[in-house]
């Protein structure tokens, strides 16, 4: 096993709380702050890899949740793996099932041992244990494998939270344990924990230190919270992580919450929101989301962006674009959501440069005076 | 207006009634026999334009129906026509919209004016005339026009059959007339009728010729009818067709098909059947049809055609291909619409080579001996 497979992360540079750096993995190098888009089945969502690529990813998510149920993480094995299986031999992240498990599974009951839940697809009963959660990962063959957490809507009741964020710990003890028959140069990330409560945040991220992870996930935001709640919770959990690790702040979010969470000390973050708002006709770009349904588009000549780097914002014009999706064309969702991979690609991207030449501010607030002028970004 | 704006057709080479060509139109060449994948509604369903232009389309057909409806021609127009709007430089042909309105509108009523009938998107009366049918192709800006006609299903009563295919050359006539503001560059077809009815279509055939029109398709075909009356039908029309003019068999078809009609002296088709059998999960390759929705390919770690042209068909597994369909992942479909639209052009790039060297026979025969060892293609 050579030295390049190695996990590491390396701090390039740092600008206040905000920090650039660069992921090592197996499949190649990851650099941060870094967004990933994500492939929920083993697909970004109508975009084929070479344009998730092309976009600027250097790496993706996969959901372990549907694809041990479909085509079934063994099956995957078989294959040599995820990366081969959906033909993209960057580094994938694999969640650990968990959230999808208490978001879509019916008739799920957690224990100490694990949650047991019926399938959303055909109903059959499937337990997931910690240990069931890693060995799945690896049978995905992930560069970075995620614990099994239990995470809670927001707001919720305090003693709930507290329980779920202590059941956590005993599962990323039990995580880390598995991780040990892990393949060489695979990470495992723990996930921070405790809602909303500052405490109980700072409880979970000492506790998981101790155990000694790859890297550490802030879980249980954008879950329904306010954009200042998530704010303040990530604001009192990333000082609590060790600085030489990568900070993964899950589900996340709109392009104004990246810029928040960059600026307090986040590394990584994935959401649906470019492919998923893609498909729905909205476009985000420099000059603030473009909602294409609009009727206003329908005699636009304009492309989306025509000094952009992607090819769909340059080539095709609003009206184009409003008549695919007035038609029900799908090439009308394919096309936005390339659009946003690239835009959220390209907003990481100015956030590396300008840490490296220490103007972070600057950029961030920019950026955020460009969005002023238009209307909000819809939530994630 | 140069030279090379003006339409032409030359023939390079002919075998038997077997004939190979090339059609210059003011966005370019089309090489003959030729297959035009269709844009309905100003898109390859599921496919980007530059993937069509990679499968070696050089030119796909738009349906005047769909578009004078949504976004309509003179928007279309407004935006320096279809060729612009839907980003393809290269040939389009337009159908008349004729074909749609009998399959697709309610209350359609044929009269000696024209058709009137209601949209199928709101419900608004909308009229065409063959003068109508002409204007709203100049506005769209094709390459190549059709006749507005009435097409009847097959099997049909021959005094309807026969008094549609009289008022299509009462409406041929006027198309030519009204075709007289066309600009220069632009051709129009007429569409020889006649159902089943071999003296019906050599009297509508010798009436069109008399007419003059730059090309002539063969209409009222793919209508229902069996493969044996498709060949009888081109048989009887092609040879009164004028050997110097392109012959085009509308909605036609398989593969199969094609190579029938190829054989009996035709130039040019159009079919969905390449993108639609590609969003179901059906794949043409030169191991004959797959249903990659099969359970038997739920472990197949082959791509569909290893020594394909087409990256899709190289590049996944059937595996994987069969995971995406089972998901509902859109990406299968337009994968698989791609895969399809190579093998077509592939089909008949091989047909032109096979031509140019006076080999077709060699070449349709054998290409069947390998479509027989396995089941049927469908029907379009």
């Amino acid at each position: 096993m050579s030295v390049m497979t190695e996990f590491s992360f390396r701090l390039l540079a740092t600008d206040g709380a905000t920090r650039s750096g660069e992921i090592a993995t197996p499949h190649g190098v990851v650099r941060t702050p870094a967004f990933m888009p994500v492939g929920t089945q083993g697909a970004i969502k109508g975009v084929h890899p070479d344009d998730v690529r092309a976009s600027g990813a250097d790496i993706l998510l996969a959901n372990t949740y549907h694809l041990m149920l479909r085509p079934s993480a063994e099956r995957i094995a078989a294959f040599g793996g995820l990366h081969q299986f959906m033909r993209w031999p960057h580094p994938i992240l694999t969640d650990s099932g968990g959230y999808q498990v208490m978001s879509l599974a019916p008739l799920r009951q957690v224990a100490e041992a694990g949650v047991t839940f019926r399938s959303h697809l055909d109903g059959a009963t499937v337990e997931l244990s910690p240990e069931r959660a890693i060995e799945v990962q690896i049978l995905l063959g992930c560069d970075i494998a995620m614990q099994l957490d239990e995470c809670m809507r927001l707001p919720g009741d305090r003693h709930d939270i507290e329980r779920a964020m202590g059941l956590s710990l005993r599962w990323a003890a039990r995580c880390k344990r598995a991780f040990e028959h892990a393949p060489a140069g695979m990470a495992l990330f723990g996930i921070v924990q405790g809602g909303d409560e500052q405490v109980l945040r700072e409880q979970s991220a000492r506790a998981l230190v101790g155990i000694d992870f790859h890297g550490y996930a802030i879980g249980g935001l954008a879950v329904g919270e306010t954009a200042d709640i998530m704010r303040k919770v990530v604001e009192a959990t990333a000082p609590a992580l060790p600085a030489d690790k990568p900070r993964y702040l899950m589900g996340v979010g709109t392009p104004a919450d990246l810029l928040d969470a960059i600026e307090r000390g986040v590394d990584m973050f994935d959401c649906v929101l470019p492919t998923r708002n893609g498909r729905h006709g909205l476009a985000f770009t420099r000059f603030g989301p473009i909602n294409i349904k609009n009727a206003r588009h329908a005699d636009d000549p304009r492309p989306l962006d025509a000094e952009s780097r992607c090819p769909a914002a340059r080539d095709f014009s609003r009206a184009y674009l409003h008549h695919l999706f007035k038609a029900g064309e799908a090439l009308g969702g394919t096309l936005l959501s390339v659009v946003n991979l690239y835009y959220y690609q390209d907003l990481m991207a100015g956030a590396r440069a300008a840490i490296a030449s220490g103007r972070f501010g600057d950029y961030a607030a920019q950026t955020r005076e460009e969005w002023a002028t238009k209307r909000d970004w819809p939530r994630c």
